[in-house]
């Protein structure tokens, strides 16, 4: 679970509803497991379903949708379109989104290539990276660039949310460029903790945490098999 | 945020304080901010420090740390070495996780030359790919074998924890053929929702949910903006 660090609490607006930042966060899983009962031809769907589809409880699942004005109907459930729209609507995902990503090594080549940033609204605007070698290549579309061309990149494409996928030692200054050149949101990838200004938010991704989470789950059942084992 | 569908809850053990999953997933960011105070040389660390480098609430990280029996000194704070060492036994990385990665492309060459994993103790032990093109490339310092020889692999290994890195349409079929073999853990970065029997834990990674919940923010941010200039 990566930590929402530096990530301000959003302003208040009239009319909204207040939703948690915990329900903010099964948003993206509900939309995912509705994208598949879309493919797979379902209209409607129960908040079982949903539930279970999402790996997210059922009274959850209905709380979450109630916070976007969605209750389902008796007997039916809910109009998978509808909650398809209403939830990329609050997620502000019906816009587009121009995603500059910075270090193009073997993460940074995979985020380029990745079909899920594209279908949810994120359009890869630049590559950038260090390395003058990788200059030119070509990555899911798109030419990388110098690391010197970050700020006017950001400046051309109207960039709002940069992601990090350098080393360590390199993102903090990254970070403070892609900031400085108007950047409000930050993906950060690299195994450190990023400052920034407080009107800017970052969220870290770590890639071994989930595995710390399964380890946990592992050495517990293997106490157990041995407690009966005994 | 990525679901936890499919991990059971872990069986009770005697002693055991019942430490809850919500806490669980915190560990590791606290091992991981602990981690860069001790490179820092510090010796001892307050809770408002360990939670402002972690990204959690003071409060949170006191009642997390206290599930371990560790209450910390009024004045002093925490010890920085015990408190690893607490964490990192509490999730079972004090033993080696051997760990097979499953499809090579751009994320499973970024996965397998991941240095955030030998560090918790998830050795790479196995790289397969259904591409024979791929076989004998070396990435990370071992040698991609065929997706014929995955049984073998984790026999021979004593994998419990398997990484999907493949596309959607071939999670299931990969997955299936882990569990057959012997794995009770997998960590799954394809974009489809898994089916394991209900002693298998399943942890689910999509790089575009944080994206999304980015998104969330710099849209109320905008409209906020939007607001103020009215």
């Amino acid at each position: 679970m990566p930590a929402a660090s530096g990530t301000p609490r959003p302003p208040a607006r009239s009319g909204e509803r207040g939703i948690p930042e915990a329900a903010v966060a099964r948003l993206p899983l509900y939309l995912r497991a509705l994208g598949g009962l879309a493919e797979a031809g379902e209209t409607t769907v129960s908040s079982e379903e949903l539930a279970a589809a999402s790996g997210v409880n059922s009274a959850k699942v209905r709380k979450d949708l109630s916070y976007l004005g969605s209750y389902g109907t008796r007997g039916v459930g809910y109009d998978v379109q509808q909650l398809v729209h209403l939830i990329a609507r609050e997620l502000g995902l019906t816009q587009d989104w121009p995603v500059l990503i910075v270090g193009i090594g073997n993460l940074g080549h995979a985020l380029a290539g990745y079909g899920g940033f594209a279908s949810r609204g994120f359009r890869v605007a630049g590559l950038v990276d260090a390395d003058p070698a990788r200059v030119g290549e070509e990555v899911g579309g798109v030419a990388v660039s110098h690391l010197d061309q970050l700020e006017s990149i950001v400046r051309a494409e109207q960039v709002s949310i940069g992601v990090i996928a350098t080393p360590a030692a390199a993102a903090q200054s990254v970070c403070d460029r892609l900031v400085a050149a108007g950047v409000t949101s930050v993906l950060n990838f690299a195994p450190c903790v990023l400052a920034v200004p407080p009107q800017v938010g970052v969220r870290k991704v770590d890639l071994s945490i989930e595995l710390q989470i399964l380890a946990f789950h592992e050495q517990r059942r293997n106490v157990a098999v041995a407690g009966v084992a005994t």
